[in-house]
């Protein structure tokens, strides 16, 4: 009798070599040991993806999308092969998948593909007769039998669709780091790992800067209410439990800090305070790809405004060209480009429902004499644009001022 | 309005690199603006295969074959991928397929599956709209969507396989020589590229050593009239038609020659001349996966005779133990194995009507003192086992007796 069903994720440097998968292999068979089903996610070998992506620029800057997800998906298929013979060799059953094999559905936007339905019927045949089910993760296969992808990080989605799909007990991400912290230990060395923390408080981690799971699988996870353990491949550690919600949360105010240090801020000087003016510059970005993050509007007094937003380092250039399209529409002036800016964000369910976090941020920042050039808040994030230089000690400032190394 | 279909494939040395994939790209363009409809059939690049291969060794000696499927068809994936990119970097339209996509369906004997029906309608619409069809060489998918290869060469055997199915006007293999030769240039500089071969004849150069293509996907392009050109994928010359007839084939005696130094000669003496003693034998040998080639029994005056047969010269120690087992229930002597031998072999279809060429053969070795160990015949090709070290002298003697640098 089966004790339950297990979905496990792991991520690229958990089989980055020979060594590594025979690892996986060993702790996969050791929940088989213990009576567990087991379904597992893999993606491709270590660097896999970024030397296909290599090969193929060389023959093109303008890949097909389509050909370039035939391409990729060649590296979770090494995958999932390579560790169904290692389960083997460790004389327990396994059965190796492609995501279209799997009957992973999706729609047909190539390279970022959405599922839209997966079969369950092969995997449910195969674990009922004992094997162990692996699953090639960041891919699947649109109506027509083209093989799609699902974007960067993407084999967390394929764990979590799963996980929700076959009604698994837990969904459990392997990955390099132990667990989510309040912040990054290399800022802050006294940085916690939190054993629990909730989708939303993940979703803003995730879309702020921390890099340990894709924000699109958060989400998925949380409209399905899917449990996650985000913990190491390198250890036997607990790590950190992402779910609905988490107890005594009234009592934590704030669960973690972010900085992110990739944004540029762009100011637009003295736009003609009138309607759609705001709604033109924001549809030329859109429709150039390019997504704002903060946006900031000050009261005008003299019909005449400073719009100001950030966006990503890397798309400063193309942002400045798109306004310069539509600036002679608009009649504004000056457009200026700061890089030297951090984004340094409190995130934490507990501060929907107590005042005063937002000042003790603010006060807490000033005590510092950090100067704060943008705010933006959310329900459960409040994010406040500083000088670069400056991330590393408001992280500390505002770590020990929220009690997070407790 | 189309000119024709073409099924072209290119081997891994065809494809070892970028820029040999983008000369593949220009040479299938090349075709498109003839206005040709083209199909092409690509192997992994270069030792793509091979590395698979090393990779699973690290982890297995005895890898499940249908993991060993799956592994190695990512292979042939990546090169359809990359050639897509390549041709449509010069501005033509292609789409490129895996075995399973084009509906190539195979039986279940993974590694070396055989081809039961090929489902050419998404090829078809395909090339309607002017594309150029890129399939997956060497691979197919069973009736229960597993992936299967098709042995080692079995690229040959997809584009064969495709040509017979899409009734295509031509079948080009194109490869690292620029056709066939009348024997092995680099034992006689004075070999000639044949014009045309038949199929017989190829399959007995095939099978006796001459390792341009694989036998099995000469014997279905012989079975369904098939025309393959084998050619150069370095150069735009002719090279080698295998066909139906040869024109005037009554004139030609032989058409090629080939030297096999691959083969050991094992010699069971003193076997007691009675009904079913060979039969125990070479039943054994069957059941130990040993394929026996040659094999000579002389007239016995003695109630003993001796039993020589070849074998692959790495097949030589499992050969040994397979006769023991049965050496005791037929109580022969002993066992001798002989490596130092080469199969000299002519072939021809013009000698199945001709009179004398079996004794111009041995005339011809006779009188350069190259003494014939064994003999064996059939239809269309005449074998001799002599000294190793002579082959090379005796590949040039019967050459030039022949008439075939002309």
């Amino acid at each position: 009798m089966s004790k339950g069903l297990i979905v496990q994720k792991f991520g690229g440097s958990s089989v980055a070599n020979v060594e590594r998968i025979q690892n996986v292999a060993k702790r996969v068979t050791g929940y088989r040991k213990k009576g567990f089903d087991v379904v597992v996610v893999v993606s491709a070998l270590g660097d896999t993806t970024d030397e296909l992506i290599e090969l193929a620029s060389q023959i093109t800057t303008e890949p097909s999308e389509r050909e370039m997800d035939m391409l990729l998906s060649t590296g979770e298929q090494i995958s999932v092969a390579l560790l169904a013979m290692a389960i083997h060799k460790l004389g327990f059953e396994a059965i190796s998948f492609t995501g279209s094999q799997v009957g992973i559905v999706t729609d047909k936007s190539h390279t970022k593909a959405r599922i839209v339905k997966i079969a369950t019927d092969r995997i449910k045949k195969e674990l009922k007769v004992g094997r162990v089910v692996i699953v090639a993760g960041f891919q699947g296969v649109t109506p027509d039998d083209d093989i799609t992808t699902l974007g960067r990080g993407g084999s967390d989605l394929t764990a979590v669709a799963l996980a929700k799909e076959l009604k698994a007990d837990e969904c459990e991400i392997y990955t390099d780091v132990d667990g989510i912290y309040s912040t990054d230990p290399r800022i802050e060395p006294k940085a916690k790992k939190l054993a629990q923390i909730t989708y939303d408080e993940m979703l803003e981690m995730a879309s702020l800067g921390a890099q340990v799971m894709q924000a699109r699988s958060i989400e998925v996870a949380k409209k399905f209410d899917v449990p996650i353990h985000v913990r190491s491949s390198f250890s036997d550690k607990d790590g950190t439990m992402i779910i609905k919600e988490v107890k005594n949360m009234e009592d934590v105010l704030v669960t973690g800090i972010t900085l992110n240090k990739n944004e540029a801020k762009i100011t637009i000087c003295e736009v003609p305070d009138k309607p759609g003016v705001a709604a033109k510059i924001f549809k030329e970005l859109a429709s150039s790809g390019i997504s704002v993050d903060m946006i900031v509007q000050n009261v005008s007094h003299t019909r005449k405004t400073d719009i100001s937003f950030t966006v990503n380092k890397n798309d400063a250039a193309r942002t400045i060209k798109a306004i310069k399209k539509v600036n002679s529409d608009i009649g504004a002036g000056d457009i200026l480009v700061d890089e030297d800016i951090a984004r340094i964000s409190i995130v934490g369910v507990g501060m929907k429902s107590h005042h005063g976090v937002a000042a003790k941020m603010f006060e807490t920042l000033a005590h510092e004499k950090i100067n704060i050039e943008m705010i933006s808040t959310s329900d459960i994030s409040i994010s406040c644009i500083i000088k670069k230089n400056l991330g590393g000690t408001a992280v500390k400032i505002l770590h020990e001022k929220f009690n997070l190394s407790k």
